[in-house]
């Protein structure tokens, strides 16, 4: 048995098999009941935060990481990034037959050494498989919970003019990564995936002036200029953001110019922009510099009472360029 | 427009018009920010059920549903065997490229219709697109969260010899009608899915006699058969069940008979499997019959302190026959 087969889905002896052989192995905590349907857990009053991903990046594997890593860095991030700690996650997995169980392995390894890191746990999920041709390889959706502390609200609402906007490093990463490895591309090996928890860091953050936080977005699918714009226009205020500011990695960049992209429109996996009051912007930033996911943090620019709902990038050149939403596809199947 | 492409599913403005265009016309509540990332709500303090399930059924519409349905209620059924209220859905949808809108929009209004049957919302999603056949159509992922009351304890291990077994209807709609489908065959119009939100008649058992409820189970895929072994080992007891009392529609009975499928291992989409003290099975029985769902409810057997983990079948023909879990499969992509 060393490939995915169809019975492994049916529900019966082949899909506990499979459960126990593979899932329990990583996933053990008391509150997983694979058996069962769905996991129960006490819950304090309060404000709790619900997502939901689906993850279909192809290849599955690439330089710094698999989808499992991204299945759980991303839920456990667009939940940070509602303030809320995060603490319980479904995994739901859609496998291809014939799959081999090597692959599974490695994925669902990854996705408990993240779960780890992050510290949260996966507590329910199910496992679907499909003909050989039906899906490509493995898609995995991952839904999160976790409680907003009490003091924090992060709204597009809360944005107002004359606030600061901060990146937390580079940009473009995860996408040149993903496309070098579907291409089959000699990239340079320092250009991997930025995935990564950004719990911990963002939990930092809003301990010390969660107040003061306005919003925050993660940059991915989009990229960058895409959830700055989608910030001006839910937000109602202008952005100047300052291109200078905006950290691409050389190798990264000249990847973009080879192939014609854009890195404001590249998907990240561990970038965060946070809108923040501009009496705290220097204390964020040394919180942030302090985790490697923030070592490269910057203060990017800064919202207007002008211009609203449009985005203007200061170029290097010294013109302004004006950012919208991302239009056609520069990378698909990316996260 | 007429077809989903690749970029709809790219985060940037064709993902705001799929949002705006179709997902917002039916999923409309405040508490869903389609353009944030995820849901934020109060909860009291107490336990909650959380759990999730990715559907991948084909064809995507069959006689009395389609993949939105099944999507809605299996998370809500799912939802109620914990004994929860189902409160709040996600929904990740994995798009093919090509997907006529209509069948989007048909699968999305019925997912509206089955929320609002359900009493349930769906407050947070997702949409990936990928290319033409590396998907089949459209799966669907959702997840959900609801409380369970205080009082209220469904577990495996509140199951004890001498209880009764509750089944709520007939068995092997739901296969026959997707397969029926499936194959293109001119089965009777009597033969459509039993796919049906339980949670309104799983409310009023647990109303009444919650005390006396030790374990609920929907038999989806596996079947009745594989969910009464399963009890058995989980719960640590025998389990008699009569054949004469377990209802099989004369016209789903004879394509069993015609394709050799056996309906105890047929998935199901709105039954549940009750394990109750026999105190109150008249009770429970009385209430569930007031349910449209619950109709056909009768007592199929019981639990034993002995042959622990073993399942009985007493036959028609005076037999027993043990049944086991599912083996091979089948019948694949049943939901």
């Amino acid at each position: 048995m060393e490939r995915v087969r169809l019975v492994h889905g049916n529900g019966g002896r082949f899909s506990h098999e499979l459960t126990e052989k593979f899932i329990l192995k990583y996933f053990t905590n008391s509150l997983l009941a694979p058996l069962h349907d769905g996991a129960q857990f006490d819950v304090p009053a309060g404000r709790m935060a619900f997502t939901t991903d689906s993850y279909v990046v192809q290849p599955i594997m690439f330089p710094g990481g698999n989808i499992g890593k991204l299945a759980v860095c991303g839920t456990v991030n667009d939940l940070a990034m509602n303030g809320a700690v995060p603490q319980y996650l479904s995994c739901g997995l859609i496998l291809e037959e014939g799959l081999p169980f090597e692959m599974l392995d490695t994925v669902l390894a990854t996705m408990a050494d993240m779960a780890k890191q992050a510290n949260i746990e996966i507590v329910t999920g199910d496992t679907k498989v499909v003909k050989k041709g039906e899906v490509d390889g493995i898609y995995i959706n991952t839904a999160g919970v976790g409680m907003i502390p009490s003091g924090i609200s992060i709204a597009p609402s809360n944005v107002k003019a004359g606030m600061d906007i901060i990146l937390s490093g580079s940009i473009g990463d995860h996408s040149i990564a993903v496309m070098g490895q579907r291409f089959g591309l000699s990239l340079s090996e320092s250009i991997k995936t930025d995935c990564a928890p950004l719990n911990h860091m963002v939990h930092d953050v809003l301990s010390a002036v969660g107040d003061k936080v306005a919003l925050m977005r993660d940059p991915t699918r989009g990229g960058l200029g895409t959830v700055l714009k989608e910030i001006a226009d839910q937000s109602q205020v202008g952005i100047r953001v300052d291109e200078s500011a905006i950290i691409v990695h050389p190798e990264v960049q000249s990847v973009c110019d080879i192939l014609g992209y854009d890195p404001l429109y590249l998907a990240n996996e561990g970038k965060v922009v946070l809108v923040v009051d501009s009496s705290v912007t220097e204390q964020v930033l040394s919180i942030m510099k302090e985790h490697e996911e923030g070592r490269e943090a910057t203060c990017i620019g800064r919202t207007l009472d002008k211009n609203i709902g449009k985005v203007g990038l200061q170029t290097a050149l010294g013109g302004i360029r004006l950012l919208d939403l991302l239009g056609e596809d520069q990378v698909p199947r990316i996260c």
